[in-house]
């Protein structure tokens, strides 16, 4: 029997400095009222959905950076979004810039279920970028200055009638990030990006490669752990500075099922089927008979690259 | 200063059950001297490169599968090679089925340096398939019935001037495969495939997506640990079962810089920068700066899949 959802990936379009979180807001809201008329299960907005990509600029003073983050979520701006999604009955889930009580400051997003109650928070944890200005760079991407890395591990939560996972932006690049999620069953993720179209240390990429790269991890890490992909796209240029779209869901054999092809507010919107991750599962995925996991120690016991384990020699 | 070679990938096209060794010795030879006219470095064959794809066959006595092993390399058929590659002054690798003097059973390749050396060996960690007869089945696909899984690792050698490792067919699948050579440090991986063009388990999947999923997993695994990749077949019809191509050349960045449209015996040849892998490795995937294993525990902990870590709760 089918496990039927639909999905609403609901990309934004791009948020100026000058924007405020009311008019932000206001956007999703009127993405929610689109996607509640499709009957959309579950609408899943980018990564740092209620601001611009902040991290582009550098501030000398940290604490400058501070009105851009949450400290309470839902807080007062937030919670239209929370009741709208209650009453049309809706799960949600969204990124945004989070402040903890005891000063510590994330990446996060958050999976909603339609009864308003928020069922798992997720801190990114692969955090580009760097600390300090790097005058080397065509633009700035401090990822690494305003945030902590995660600290909660990739969870998946029962939401849905299904296994759901949350991941952000760069996270996608990490085969981790979807292998961690695999091995509890992951049967949906949900992930929002901002993504530079302009590689800040090599400008002549240019924008299709970078889309190339954003695919290709999208459709390996949906392939190889046998699930569903929804990932959003905040697009369109910020203050000069343009971020690619690439909204787009990805079926459990790695098949893109579904793109948007502008930089705008917009909706893409599909009823998947949450069995159709058992076939693979099942067979060339299935883990408990296929995974050898002896020779998987360097993953977990190296960070970074160390000496080649390669001896030779003729007794070979 | 670039680090250039110029590498072979050379394609052998079907080998039936009734073919001698000495014969597909021979025509590995010519490709070899093909591959010596083009200045290779370097000459890479497919897995099981000796014989047919034995494990389609289902022997209730497996020691009748015992002529399709070798029991030492180089032997008395296989010798050739070695002088031949020896005396062109060009590397080699290929894969074989391996019999060792105390009655272990590998799907083994051997890395063999200019000067004859074998430098290294790999056994077939991720073996697909089944044991047993499996009436289910459009054909049968027994690797785990002849093949004990490899116990070497996934070393990676000081080769030709870089780091190269191997990986056979079905291990390209797996990113454990890409990642534990990629914390080595590897900058060229050598792969073979014989790869059917009919899932045995999903007759309706057709040739496209089987090779689409083929090329996925080589380009992720390239461009996810900044490496050059050498994936050649063993294709066209073995005694009525069709083995696909994809014999190809894919760049640091995952692109396909090469790739061969046939089905019979045949090179190609490419001269490839290892030092290209050098601008990912120290940008976006430099591992030292980017990788949080802490969280990635689940990955040599788990085997199979186990329960969803997500607790939800309105504390979060």
């Amino acid at each position: 029997m089918p496990r039927l959802i639909t999905v609403a990936a609901a990309q934004l379009g791009p948020i100026q400095r000058a924007d405020s979180r009311g008019s932000v807001v206001a956007r999703m809201l009127k993405l929610m009222e689109d996607a509640a008329r499709e009957r959309a299960d579950l609408i899943v907005y980018p990564e740092l959905a209620l601001t611009t990509f902040f991290p582009r600029w550098y501030l000398e003073d940290r604490s400058q950076a501070e009105p851009w983050f949450e400290s309470c979520m839902p807080g007062p701006e937030t919670l239209p979004l929370f009741e709208r999604a209650r009453a049309l009955g809706m799960a949600m889930s969204f990124g945004y810039a989070e402040a903890t009580p005891v000063g510590q400051h994330f990446n996060s997003s958050v999976l909603v279920a339609a009864t308003g109650q928020i069922v798992g928070k997720y801190r990114k944890i692969h955090l580009p970028g760097h600390v300090e200005h790097d005058p080397e760079r065509t633009h700035q991407h401090l990822e690494k200055r305003y945030f902590e890395p995660g600290d909660l591990g990739f969870p998946v939560w029962n939401c849905l009638g299904g296994l759901v996972g949350m991941a952000i932006c760069n996270d996608r690049r990490w085969p981790e990030t979807w292998r961690v999620m695999g091995l509890q069953g992951v049967e949906l993720v949900v992930l929002g990006f901002n993504t530079p179209s302009v590689n800040s240390q090599k400008a002549g990429e240019g924008l299709a490669e970078r889309m190339f790269h954003h695919r290709l991890s999208l459709q390996a890490g949906a392939y190889q752990n046998a699930t569903w992909v929804v990932a959003v796209a905040k697009a369109g240029v910020e203050d000069g500075h343009h971020l690619m779209g690439g909204t787009m869901i990805v079926d459990p054999e790695g098949r893109i099922v579904a793109e948007l092809d502008h930089e705008a507010d917009g909706l893409l919107v599909r009823t998947i089927d949450l069995d159709d991750t058992r076939f693979g599962k099942e067979t060339i995925f299935d883990f408990k008979r296929h995974r050898r996991i002896e020779h998987y120690g360097l993953i977990t016991k190296r960070t970074g690259v160390g000496a080649p384990l390669g001896k030779g020699g003729p007794e070979l």
